[in-house]
C-alpha cells in the first residue's frame, strides 16, 4: 500500500524573486506529481497562477494568507504582529496535518522563529539547527548548523550531531553515516574548548564519530555529518560560494581571453555545462531544519523556480520519511553524554599538566 | 643611496620537500638578487647546494644548526629541548641582525614559539598572529589570524585589525586599508558577542573600519585586511582551497569527457594555465608573522621551490620596509578603545531590551 503524503505549503511570498517563481516553481513539482499548497494573499496567488495557465488536474491549491514577512523584519516580532502571515501559516498547516511539510524562501529567522513558535521542538531539543547538502561530487554531506545558532555551547553541537544522523540515515539513506566536528585540524588536541568537549562527548556516543575534519574535507564525501557552530558553518558556506564563484569568474575571463580559448571553451560547452549544474545550490533543494516537530525547509533568497521546486520535491520526500519521529529518542542520550565526557577531560587536562610538569 | 638589507635566513629542514626543494628555491631567490643563508646541518646543506651547482658570486651562505624540529614535536617542548634547532637559529640571526628575515615551511606551532621566544613581541601586543595573503584576482587582501589564536578574545581581534591594517599599508602598499571582521552577515546585529565587542572598539578607532564582511567576500578584494579568530580563520582559508580543488577536479573530468572536450581544453591551454597560476597559493609566498618584533615568514608544508622562492623575495621586501618598527604604536590604543566600546554596548543592550519591552 503506498501511504499518501499531504501536499508540501509553499511560502508564495517568500525570496527576491516571489510570487512569479514560487508559483512556477510549485507548478513544475506538481506536474512532477508532488501535491502543493500555495500561501499568500489569495488574489495575487491565483492571478500569477492563471497567468501561467497551468493545465487543469495539477495538484495545486492556494491557502490564503493575508500578511508578509519581509526580509528586513525582525523574526520574533514579525511572527508576534503579523498574526496571518505566509509564513506562519505555511507552519499551521503542517502542525494541522493538512501539509506534510513547508517550503519558504523567505527571512530564514522568521522561518525558524516560526517553526519553534507554532510546531515547537520534540521534547529534549536545546536548539533547532538548519541543514546544509554541500554539493560535493561524490556522497551526499550535510553540514549543521548552517547559522541558527550562532553562540553555540557543547550541548547544542552534541545534539546537532545526533540529530544530524538521524536526518543522513533517514533521509538520504547513508546506512551509518560517519560524523565530524568542523575544526580547524584533525588531531584531538586541535579545536576550541567548545569543540573539544563536544568532541569528548560523541566520541562516548553510539554514532560512527570520526573526530574532527577540516574545511577542505566538506566536499571530499569522505563524511556524512559536518558539526559545527552557526557562525562557523555560515563563514565555511559562503566561503565556499564566493571561492566557487571566483574560480568560475576566472575561467570564463580565461576562456575569453584569445580566439582559441574561445573556440576551446565552445567545444568543452556541455561538460563545462554538467560542471557547473554539479556545483549549483539550486539543484540542491533548499536547508531543511531539524529538531523541530515538523519538516520545514528554507529556501535561498534568490531562489528561481528550479531551486523551489527541487526544494518542493526534497521536503515532500523527506516528510515521507518521518525523520522526526525519531529526534527525541535521538537527542534524549546528549545530557549524559556531557557529564560523563566532562569527568574524562578533567582527567585528560590533569594527566598533560603532569607531563609538561615533568618535561 | 640603497639601503643594503640583510640575507633572509631560511631553515634549510623545513617542509615535506626540505631540503632540497628549500635549497633550490634559495638558490632561484639568490639568482634574482635576494641574499639567502640557509640554516641547518652543515655537511648536509653544503652537499645539498654542490648537487644543484649553483654559478658562483650567488649572494648565499650557510649557517650551521644541529637540530631539527619535526612537523609531529610540541611546539613549545621542541624550542626548549632542541636548542640548536635550524628554526631557532634562524631566528637568533634575525636578532642579532645578521639577517633581515626568516622563512621556514616547517612546524608552524614552532615557527611562532620560536620567535615568541627569540624575538620577543612589541610592546603592548598581546597574541602574535599569522596573515593569510589571500589569492584574490583583484587586489591583495589578508586575512588574521590564520591559526595562531584559536580560543580568541575581543583584544585579540582588535589588535590583528590594528597590526593588519599596518601591514596592509606599508608592506602591500594600501594607502588606507578598508578593515573588516569576518562574520556570519552584514548587519552590525550579526556576529558573536565576540566580533560584536571588537567591531564596537574598531568602529571608535582611527581605522578605515567598515565593519563585517561575510565569507563570499573574502577574494572580491573590497576589503583589504579581514580580522577573525584562528579557528575560523583556519576553517575559512581551507575551505577555500578545498572547493578551488573540488572545483579544479570537477572541470579536469569535464575536460576529459569527450574528444571534443579534449580538444577545447588544448585551446584553451594557455588561458587555463594561466588561471591556476592566480590561485595558486605557492605564489602567494608564505604567510608573515606580525607583532613579534622582526619578519618570519611560515611558509606551506607542502612549498616546492617555487613557493621557497617567493617566500624569501616577499620576506626580504617586507624587511625593508620597517614595518615591525609602526606595531607598538599601532597596538597602543587597543584597551582604551574595549573599555570605551564596552560602555557603548551596555548602553545599546540596554535600549534593544527597553525597544524589546515595548513591542
Amino acid at each position: 500500500m503506498i501511504e499518501t503524503i499531504a501536499p508540501v505549503a509553499v511560502d508564495a511570498m517568500g525570496g527576491d524573486n516571489a510570487p512569479g517563481a514560487v508559483v512556477q516553481g510549485a507548478i513544475n513539482a506538481a506536474r512532477k506529481g508532488t501535491p502543493v499548497v500555495l500561501v499568500g494573499p489569495e488574489a495575487l496567488v491565483r492571478r500569477e497562477l492563471a497567468r501561467r495557465r497551468p493545465r487543469s488536474g495539477l495538484p495545486i491549491s492556494v491557502q490564503h494568507a493575508s500578511e508578509v514577512v519581509e526580509m528586513h523584519d525582525h523574526p520574533g516580532q514579525a511572527m508576534r504582529r503579523k498574526r496571518d502571515n505566509s509564513i506562519r501559516v505555511c507552519f499551521q498547516l503542517v502542525k494541522a496535518g493538512q501539509a506534510s511539510a513547508m517550503v519558504s524562501a523567505g527571512n530564514s529567522g522568521a522561518v525558524m522563529a516560526g517553526a519553534i513558535f507554532v510546531l515547537g521542538r520534540p521534547a529534549g531539543v536545546e536548539r533547532p539547527a538548519i541543514i546544509s547538502a554541500l554539493p560535493a561530487p561524490r556522497g551526499a554531506p550535510i553540514l549543521l548548523d548552517m547559522g541558527a545558532v550562532v553562540d553555540c555551547k557543547a550541548i547544542h553541537l552534541v545534539q546537532f550531531a545526533l540529530m544530524g544522523e538521524v536526518y543522513a540515515r533517514r533521509v538520504i539513506g547513508v546506512p551509518r553515516p560517519r560524523v565530524a566536528i568542523l575544526a580547524n585540524g584533525e588531531e584531538e588536541s586541535k579545536g576550541t574548548e567548545l569543540t573539544r568537549t563536544a568532541a569528548a562527548a560523541l566520541r562516548r556516543s553510539s554514532l560512527h564519530f570520526v573526530g574532527y575534519c577540516e574545511g577542505r574535507d566538506l566536499l571530499t564525501g569522505e563524511y556524512d555529518v559536518i558539526v559545527t557552530d552557526g557562525f562557523t558553518g555560515n563563514v565555511a558556506l559562503k566561503t565556499m560560494e564566493g571561492t566557487a564563484r571566483v574560480v568560475t569568474d576566472f575561467l570564463k575571463g580565461a576562456f575569453r581571453s584569445s580566439p582559441l580559448a574561445r573556440l576551446g571553451a565552445l567545444l568543452a560547452g556541455p561538460a563545462l555545462h554538467s560542471m557547473r549544474r554539479r556545483i549549483d545550490w539550486r539543484e540542491v533543494g533548499g536547508a531543511p531544519l531539524v529538531g523541530v516537530s515538523g519538516v520545514g525547509f528554507i529556501g535561498h533568497g534568490r531562489s528561481d523556480a528550479l531551486a523551489i521546486e527541487n526544494a518542493i520535491r526534497r521536503a515532500h520526500a523527506a516528510a515521507g520519511t518521518h525523520f522526526t519521529d525519531e529526534i527525541a529518542a535521538a537527542v534524549a542520550p546528549s545530557g549524559a553524554l556531557l557529564v560523563e565526557a566532562d569527568g574524562t577531560l578533567a582527567e585528560r587536562s590533569a594527566r598533560r599538566s603532569a607531563a609538561q610538569a615533568d618535561a
